[in-house]
C-alpha cells in the first residue's frame, strides 16, 4: 500500500523544513543554513523575515558570530548578543543589525566543520529560548547525518560508475570489451527491429599476432593490439561501436550505413594498417531484415575467414 | 580543523537520540521505532520506562493502534486513547495497559509504509501534548530520510560491488582478467618483498586456438577457452590465482610453493588437457629474491615459448 505523504527528498528539503519549524517555534527574523569554504561563508538556505539575505550570498567567515561560536568563544544561544564581547565586536555588525543570535555547527563525517545552522534578530529575545538548546543540537545532528549520507551516496555512485566503466572496457586498449559488445549489440538489435535502419558489422582479425607473441614476446604483441585499437577508433564515426572481441579479434558495429560505405571504411582501415605494418583480415556483413545482428556477426566472421585464406594463398584483395 | 563532537552514525543512532528527546520533553512510559513486515510488527528500538518491551520483540500488526493510525482511523496524538473507539477495541489491549497514545508513520522512498515512531503510557496525558504534532511529523520525516538514504547507500554499494566484480572477471570464462591479474600481482609483489615467501608463475598458452577459430569459427574457439579455464580453476589450490591474460594465454600465480610442487601442478594440468584434446605449452618460473614478479612473468613466458618450440619440433616433454 502506498500512502500519500510529503517525503523529504534531500538535505535541502530537510533543511527547509527545519528552518520553518524553528522560525514558527522560536521566532527570530532570519534563520540560515550556511557552509564555510576557506574564509568564505556561504548562505545555502534561508527562512528570512526581514533581513533580505538570500541563498547564494557570500559573507566573510572571520566577521561572523558563527566563527566565534564554533571555537567555543561565544554561546550557541545568545538572547542578548551585545552582552557577549566576541559577538559585540564581530566585523559583521558593520553591515547587519544583530541583537540576538543562535548558532549550531554542522559537521562532516570526519568531524571537520561543514557550516552552521543559525539565526539572528534585530531585537533581544527572551531568556526562555535557551531551553531549546537540546532541540537545536538534535536538529543539527540529524541534518549533519542527512548531509553526510548524501555525500556518501554521491561517492558510492562515483565508485560504481568507475567500476562500470572498467567492466566494459578492455584493460589493454581502453576500447570496449566483449561484455560491452554483447550488451550493445542486443540494444542495437532492438532498435534495428523497430526502425529497420541498415547496420553493418566489420570483423578484424590480426594475422601474425601469434607469431609475434611467440617470437618477440607478449609485450610486442600487446603493442600491436594497442596500435590496432587506436587505428580502428580513429577510422570510425563517433556513433559507431569499436570493441576488442578476443585476443586478436576486433569488431565494428557500423550504424545507419550501407555496404558500400562500410567497404570504403574497411579499405581505409587496411590502408592505415599497411602503413604501420599491421597484417589483418577483414570480414563485412550487412544485417538483412530477416537476420539478427548475431547472425550478421557470424556472417562477417565467415567472410573474414575467407579473406584470410585468400591472403594465405596469395590473393590479397580484401 | 577537526572538532570533537558526537556524530549520529546511522538510522539507529538517530532514532535513539530522537526517542530520548521525545521522552524527556513529552513524557510517556514507552517510546518505540517499529517496522511492519506483513502482519508482523517488529520493535526496532525502545526508550522504555516501565513496559519492559525490548528491541527484537514481535507483535501482531493488526492488533496495534498504529495499524489504525496509519489508515487514518484514529488520531496521531490521543491523550486519552480510551475515548477513541478503534483504539479502545484494539487487540493489543488484552496484553498491554494503554491510556495514551502517540503514533507517526515512517515511510520508504516509494511512499510505502516502513513502520512507525510511537509512544504509549498507562495513564491519560494532558491535552497540551497535541501541540507537539508538527515536531513529531518533522522528526518522522527526518528519520525516514535518514533511513531511505541508508538503504540507498546499501543499494549503491551492491551495484558497485557487481560492477567491480565484472571489471575484474573475463566475460567468457568467469575467471580473473588481465586487469585483476596485474592488480593482484602488484599486491603479491609487496607481500613477497616483506615476507620473502616463495612464489611461482605458470604461463599456459593454447597451441591451436588460431587454427580452431579460423577452421571451425570463434564459437568453437570460445568453447576450448572456457574448458581450459575450468581445468585450470579445478587444478589449483583455493589461494592460487588463475587469470586469462589474453586471447589464448592464461596465468597461474602459485603462492608459497616451490618449483617441484609447481612442476607437479603443471603436469597434472597437461594431463587434464590431454584427456579433453586441448593442446597447450606451459612455462614455469620461480620468483627469486632479486627478481620481481613482473620479471618472473617474463621468464615464465620465455620458458613457455621454449617448450612450444620443442612441441613443434617434436620434443613434447613440457
Amino acid at each position: 500500500m502506498i500512502f500519500p505523504h510529503e517525503n523529504l527528498k534531500n538535505f535541502k528539503d530537510a533543511g527547509k523544513k527545519i528552518l520553518e519549524y524553528l522560525h514558527n517555534h522560536l521566532g527570530f527574523s532570519l534563520w540560515m543554513i550556511t557552509r564555510t569554504e576557506g574564509n568564505d561563508w556561504i548562505v545555502l538556505q534561508t527562512e528570512d523575515h526581514g533581513y533580505g539575505v538570500k541563498s547564494g550570498q557570500v559573507f566573510n567567515w572571520d566577521d561572523s558570530y558563527c566563527s566565534q561560536m564554533v571555537l567555543g568563544n561565544g554561546p550557541r544561544i545568545a538572547p542578548d548578543s551585545e552582552e557577549i564581547p566576541v559577538y559585540a565586536k564581530a566585523g559583521i555588525n558593520k553591515f547587519v543589525d544583530i541583537k540576538a543570535y543562535i548558532g549550531q555547527p554542522l559537521f562532516n563525517e570526519d568531524g571537520s566543520l561543514f557550516g552552521t545552522l543559525c539565526a539572528i534578530d534585530p531585537s533581544p529575545q527572551p531568556q526562555s529560548i535557551e531551553g531549546a538548546s537540546d532541540l537545536l543540537e538534535l536538529f543539527s545532528s540529524l541534518l549533519s547525518r542527512i548531509l553526510q549520507n548524501e555525500l556518501k551516496i554521491n561517492e558510492q555512485k562515483r565508485i560504481s560508475e568507475k567500476f562500470q566503466m572498467d567492466s566494459l572496457t578492455d584493460h589493454l586498449t581502453g576500447i570496449f570489451n566483449r561484455r560491452a559488445w554483447d550488451n550493445l549489440l542486443d540494444l542495437e538489435e532492438n532498435r534495428c527491429k523497430i526502425y529497420g535502419h541498415p547496420t553493418t558489422i566489420i570483423i578484424i582479425d590480426l594475422n601474425d599476432l601469434k607469431y609475434v607473441n611467440d617470437k618477440f614476446g607478449h609485450s610486442e604483441g600487446d603493442r600491436i593490439i594497442q596500435k590496432t585499437a587506436q587505428i580502428l577508433k580513429k577510422s570510425v564515426r563517433s556513433g559507431d561501436l569499436v570493441a576488442r572481441l578476443g585476443g586478436d579479434e576486433f569488431g565494428i558495429l557500423n550504424i545507419e550505413t550501407n555496404l558500400e560505405n562500410t567497404q570504403k571504411l574497411a579499405n581505409r582501415i587496411l590502408e592505415s594498417f599497411h602503413k604501420v605494418g599491421i597484417n589483418a583480415a577483414i570480414g563485412i556483413a550487412v544485417r538483412e531484415p530477416d537476420k539478427s545482428l548475431q547472425q550478421t556477426l557470424i556472417e562477417a566472421d565467415k567472410q573474414m575467414y575467407k579473406n584470410k585464406l585468400k591472403i594465405k594463398s596469395g590473393f590479397v584483395d580484401n
